[in-house]
């Protein structure tokens, strides 16, 4: 089955939005296995609406359209549905209870412009929008579906995950499993070539692809056919060598973060963590508290920019300072060891680096970063060399120190 | 002038990424006067894109395309271009030397594959692009102008600035003028409602757009008209008068961020300064770190995510903590007197509240958060109300802790 996906609405044809939508739409239907054809941004205008749908028809068996739907009178789509599918707006019950529902909640008077979002094109199967005033609406002609919701990503993703998805997924024969394998510390080509045979020796009808970020390399797993246990099963097989082939790159698996596989790690250990941060200034700290409930274990951090405060607020000795340098095995460690016993914690992170653009040498380059992590489990202490971007220095030195202390506590 | 843009590979229909390019392209298209009428991103099939070429020279003026001239046989894009305006791929010097240039750079051995990269089709102009291999490819038929460009980010947008922009706002006639104003700390409609008889005062050729992001909504202004000098006279007038009217939230112009400007004013007055932060766990110390050459006045942090932390390392007394609670006036006063005199700055920014999900109480709801900025030129202690979400409320905690600092620095 082959989908497209329509945006309708001003805000993506002037880049003043991102269309995030489409590509998380395209997600959800490849992952049920529905392949998407083409995706179309286009104005709030009758006649362009007309065309883009009438396009989209002779290519695909489902149109997904988001946007247009607000109760104001730029907002065209609804009647412009109303005239492709030759059909009349009709008052609906369960819309409306929903619009009182939502506006009692919030203590808002509903006006007349907000009834009129209780109106649905007659030939349509509403689908209710708990998160919003405009409901989704199923069409169906000539054997091909049509979907209009909100272009709001939270009440598009509501509908889709409650209406659209489970609907869609029955309609396909085929059985569809995926498995996402997270990786970090290792590169897309080199890591290809470490598990070049376990990729060859794939059979058909699983797909593998590789899904870089900055730092991370998400390998993920699609197999395709009719028996779905039986895809389960041969999918586990494989993952299961794939682990045993490299073991020291993977992290975890589908929506997880390193920052998350670490917290838990703690949380299982019932370890405290302090970090002592100097080229990340603060960013592997932030990592760890953007995870709620992280006050459990983490206990804080020493953001020590300057030389002067890692002397004075985590004991590294002048004379380490002065012979080895601000950036070396030998201060990264004494500000891991004395953030320890500073701040009372089991678990310490200590980095040290020059994140560029400015502050290398041609002994010690932007890009060099010194990574200390003690626990009760272990201690290592480490030189990386990453780039010439500072903020991708950051973000690298985070989530390598991060990995660092995963390995530790995995022991 | 009306634009289409078109997207080609299969990257974008799975899902695997959000096409920021198109945003990024349109934005830059209204801002030399040129509307963008339709963005389709499809697959790379030499048919589905025969078919998108022609549709869309049905609606536009200008087709900017993107992506599917990488070297490898599933990049289609310069045979299929080729066929649409029926000519054929010749070898082109220039773009060839550039190749030699980039691979003798990296040290790299040139393939056939990679010479074949410096074939362009006979009938275009050839935009030379300096961050990759695959040349820029500029055809006009029919009066219609279609520019064919790599899909990676960089070089996309270095053929953009370098070469089809300048080219396109030649083409236009019309004079167009932008300011982008930047405010923080009041909502749209606030904002909206603060400023009515100003925009309805606007004129008719000066169009005003709200745009909101977390915590800051930047208002853009865009004239149009024959007589640039006349209409940049007028903006400036415009924004003048703006400024009289909400000196008290805007913090910037165009692309400047907060951490940036108050990087600014910091230099400006010699000042060094550090932070003391519990709930925005380090992302203040983040954001300021993220700036090249921040380490010239940013000394460092205390993450002091547990109450002993906030004690030892920042001197808060036990009883300050146990008569009034982490989350108040007193303790992120002291907290802020405590960085001061241990980090031996003298600017501080201190932050305590709750981030939520948990940790409210009927006296202190989730997202209650007190500030506290001490500098030379000031001293100030508030409390916010952020709302329900951690990371917003984060992300908003943080802003408004700079935008204090900026305000005091201002004076």
């Amino acid at each position: 089955m082959n989908a497209e996906i329509i945006t309708i609405g001003d805000e993506l044809l002037i880049g003043q939005v991102v269309d995030t939508n489409s590509a998380w739409m395209a997600e959800q239907l490849n992952l049920i296995g529905i392949r998407v054809v083409q995706i179309t941004s286009i104005s709030d205008q009758r006649k362009h609406i007309l065309t883009t749908l009438k396009e989209a028809s002779s290519r695909a068996d489902i149109i997904l359209i988001s946007g247009g739907l607000g109760p104001t009178r730029d907002d065209i789509t609804k009647t412009t549905l109303c005239e492709y599918f030759n059909t009349k707006p009709v008052f609906n019950q369960d819309a409306y209870e929903n619009i009182v529902r939502l506006f009692g909640s919030r203590g808002f008077v509903i006006t007349p412009l907000n009834c009129a979002q209780a109106e649905v094109p007659e030939s349509c199967t509403p689908l209710l929008n708990v998160n919003g005033t405009a409901p989704g609406m199923w069409f169906e002609k000539d054997g091909i579906i049509y979907v209009s919701m909100p272009g709001v990503p939270f009440e598009m993703k509501g509908l889709m995950t409650t209406h659209v998805l489970p609907r869609l997924s029955k309609l396909s024969s085929t059985g569809i499993v995926h498995r996402t394998i997270l990786t970090q510390g290792v590169g897309e080509s080199f890591l290809a070539a470490k598990i070049e045979d376990w990729e060859t020796a794939l059979p058909d009808y699983i797909k593998l692809a590789y899904l870089p970020q900055p730092g991370i390399v998400r390998l993920r797993l699609t197999a395709s056919g009719p028996d779905r246990t039986l895809l389960e099963k041969e999918i586990n097989e494989r993952v299961t060598k794939l682990y045993g082939l490299i073991p020291e790159y993977i992290f975890g698996e589908g929506d997880e973060t390193l920052e998350m596989v670490v917290s838990k790690l703690l949380k299982a250990h019932g370890f405290t963590l302090a970090t002592a941060e100097s080229c990340t200034g603060g960013y592997i700290a932030h990592l760890i508290t953007s995870i709620p409930g992280s006050s459990a274990f983490f206990k804080g951090s020493v953001v020590a920019y300057a030389n002067e405060i890692k002397e004075h607020l985590l004991g590294v000795t002048p004379d380490t300072l002065a012979r080895y340098g601000a950036v070396s095995q030998e201060t990264v460690f004494e500000m891991a060891a004395g953030i320890i016993r500073h701040l009372k914690v089991d678990c310490a992170v200590a980095v040290s680096g020059i994140a560029g653009p400015d502050g290398g040498t041609p002994d010690k380059q932007v890009g060099t970063t010194w990574i200390s992590v003690l626990s009760p489990k272990g201690a290592e202490t480490k030189m990386f060399t990453f780039g010439e971007h500072r903020g991708r220095n950051i973000r690298r030195a985070a989530l390598a120190a991060l990995d660092m202390l995963r390995k530790q506590l995995s022991i």
